[in-house]
């Protein structure tokens, strides 16, 4: 149980948070309501934790679901073939959420704002996502190949007034998808996750979790249909750096030490680029995962 | 009664429609079923044309309602002043169309695709208005003061997959504002209007009109609210351009001429800039007619 | 003789330029001082213009040297593969203008502004070439495949303060290159061009001349070294193409009738979009033509 | 005296470098060399350190010269009063370090990556100067009361293939300035520093420093002519934040801690709108100190 008074190592990762709780727990044996195991797509390490119930829940603080956590390499960019790998990986991952046999429409919800670099993967990666619903509409036989996606961007709640999640609940009406897929950036506790952790969940999440105000949840609860979350940590808080690098030291902070992290972050030096190449994967993961035979180069070619 | 085979002079404004249609007429008295007025706003030039009844449809291919057009500067930058003045000229007709004493939420909606230049000018206004809904819902007694406005940007169908209307009324639906703001880029049959005449009517748009592809409708019909249509010419059809020049010298050309005009338009060289900027005014135009008292410089500190 | 009061037809290409002339003559025989042929590179239309000499020049109003015209196709970005057709027809075309066994370094000048979308082809250019210049001075062995390239943007006069010709002599003084290629945008009399003619000539270049207002000249006199143009018509001016077309249709406008023409240009509606794929075109033809073996894989795995 | 295996504290600040010295050496008197004093700017508080003599640059690891830090507020952005009021103090700090009645031309480069948010300090100010230079050319007589400016953005190495260093002294042999101010971002010890605090130096600067490869210098000895250093702290080494939590918590962490945090920096969430903000500020105060009785307001306009 943590002193309410010292500030929490922060992780939106499914798989960080259960190696805390065992770190505190002090446990080598897997924690109550928890069931973990870990796998590869395509060469790269895949780590599941499933949420079994109120045990697991309270253990590591995420809801009942599934977390999937893909491990990118860090040096993707440097050799052409990681990429693609990345893509069909993450596709294959993408695919394992869809339920059996699912034909249905497809909204892929970027989340977050454009203007601050860490807190764009959302709309980066809808940019890059391959928009077929007007297609099929208009010409039905020509598409009959494609499922049906939109793809939009919610905006942020200082700009646009709208809750993210009002946004996508009269989306959600109006074009009554069979699945949504929420797309936001996460923080993480480990620095060596940023911008090459993919984690996906059938939990839905909460929008700006990953710069720190919780709004309105988007999940099967508030929308009506299931909720895919992808996610990407894109910051260390200092806060939490710093707790940590104390931790392991094994000397404890005041909260006083931590008035001068408020609002500050750890990022990589490149995470402009960085940021960039993930919404990139991400968005063509989707298309890989929506579009049976679509190649990475037919893509760069219909969204350059 | 013009014949099919050539194209016909193409402009988005009721003002050039009505000139339009006078000069085919050879009339210099008025057209059936129009009324039309001059006045000025901070001493820019205004002209008012209303259509009436189905016969000013007829005559002037617009939807009866009332149109207003506002002539800015052409060296608005220029001056510092020109560009209050310009906001306080907008925001003076944009309060006109405001029902007796309306009290309702707002929604802005930027139309047309930020990533092409001319067709910019929605999204760019959408940027410079001042978004008060979630204030008033978190501190009601703080913004008490001030309207109730939200701002979207629809995208576009190529890269969405969603038609504007669709998108527009989902989003009145969850919100249920009581009067909507469509802004669009529009054509004009004139280059002296380009990026500095902005029309004002209560009709509403169709959107993509200012790019040559009609869509769903945005109005009182499709919406069940209000829905005042802001628009501004940033081309020229080329085929227009040349067709009038042609009339001009008395002369009809052959409808081969027009091959290679298709899909090419006139702008202003500085198009880039003078979009940006129109797309400020009407931002700001919008604040000051929403809220009592704001000024340009509590703007520029609260939007830059 | 043109009559000096009226508006003459505007173009900067030299294939443009003596039709153009020989239009006036009506003469179908060649012009005096003028040598031209045609041929393909890669299935694209290649036409090369000689000004021989001082009568040639008269001729055709540009200096003496090569003039070299590749037409692109229309749906480039349609076809992938037309993309990688188009940057080998490009750099072949190149290569022909280095003098035989040149092994010098090569600096490639981006002329013309960023922030106005047709005048930006040449820094566009300049971001897709491969810089090499530190490499091979870093880690001479690993690089010695590589010829020595750097690039670079001279900025606009009205927000450097430094005329492009000062900005390139002062780098040419420090770099003392074998070659300066200088790209930048130009004007055409036909709209069929814009965005997907590429002229290359030896005769260097006017700054600003794409835009309308003629600088310093970038030149063997000036420079010291031979300079390679490279331009691309991105705009037609709005007073060309009416008098062009009204001279179609055989009748003369009056001096007055271009007024309201004046800074107005004929662009495609898609230009954003245009512009970067051609800049995005020679960059990568002056890759391929500067580093054999190079593909266009790798350039964009090198440059993303 | 530094054990070398352990990473140290990094800040490019004198008065941090000062600070940091005096408490390694636990003197409460100042350090051989060095001269300190501290004043305030229309309010804002300013420090000034000076490195005498060697003793003073073993001292504090920064070469013989005048430092002047400018320490600006938290919430610039809140008042719209304190922009301009931080501008008027910045202007009169860089006027101190004008030569007495010096009437020569100015040279401004913005160093560092555009593309790299906490690096584009140096381009983003150079956006703001106003280049006056080729006015003063061309309109001698109205533009008597301005000095004449240039502005240069040198690009980074890795896309240009030259160095900052030759690229600037290619410019200075050609412009022959009186004066160079080169500006870049800088990295601090202090989080609080971040985009808030101004360092004026008459040093000159080591391009690169700001995102930790050094390259050629920029001073005096290099470019003949005196070099102002603005720089402005974006970033905190996620090592330096660790090393100086550990030691107030009075633990030394062993070199393998750090690891992880190569590559990492701290910045504030904000950072992308921070830097925007610091950079127009300084081009504003570079503008206001170069030519007497320009305003805010006039520059918002001529600039904008």
């Amino acid at each position: 149980m943590l002193d309410p008074n010292t500030p929490t190592i922060r992780t939106d990762l499914a798989v960080e948070a259960r190696q805390l709780s065992r770190e505190r727990a002090g446990e080598l044996t897997e924690l109550p309501g928890i069931r973990a195991s870990d796998t590869t797509a395509e060469g790269f390490p895949v780590s599941v934790v499933e949420v079994l119930d109120g045990r697991g829940e309270k253990a590591i603080g995420k809801p009942v679901g599934r977390y999937v956590t893909l491990e990118l390499d860090a040096l993707m960019r440097r050799e052409d073939s990681a990429f693609s790998r990345g893509v069909r990986a993450l596709a294959a991952l993408i695919r394992d959420f869809l339920p059996e046999g699912f034909s249905g429409d497809c909204l892929v919800v970027g989340l977050g704002n454009r203007e601050i670099t860490p807190d764009a993967v959302g709309p980066l990666t809808a940019e890059h996502v391959l928009a077929t619903r007007h297609l099929k509409v208009q010409l039905p036989r020509d598409f009959a190949a494609f499922r049906s996606v939109s793809a939009v961007c919610t905006g942020v709640l200082g700009t646009t007034g709208i809750e993210s999640g009002d946004f996508v609940r009269a989306l959600a009406q109006e074009l009554e998808p069979g699945l949504v897929f929420a797309v936001d950036a996460l923080a993480s506790r480990s620095m060596d996750r940023l911008c090459r952790t993919v984690q996906l969940s059938d939990t839905g999440i909460v929008p700006g979790s990953g710069v720190g105000n919780a709004r309105l949840a988007l999940n099967r609860e508030s929308l009506g249909v299931p909720v895919i979350a992808i996610g990407v940590p894109t910051v260390v808080d200092a806060a939490t750096l710093t707790l940590d690098l104390a931790g392991r030291a094994g000397i404890s902070l005041k909260p006083e030490s931590f008035g001068p992290l408020g609002g500050m972050i750890v990022t990589p030096r490149d995470i402009d680029r960085s940021v960039r190449d993930v919404g990139k994967l991400i968005g063509y993961g989707l298309n890989m995962a929506f579009h049976d035979g679509l190649t990475v180069e037919e893509m760069d070619m219909l969204l350059s």
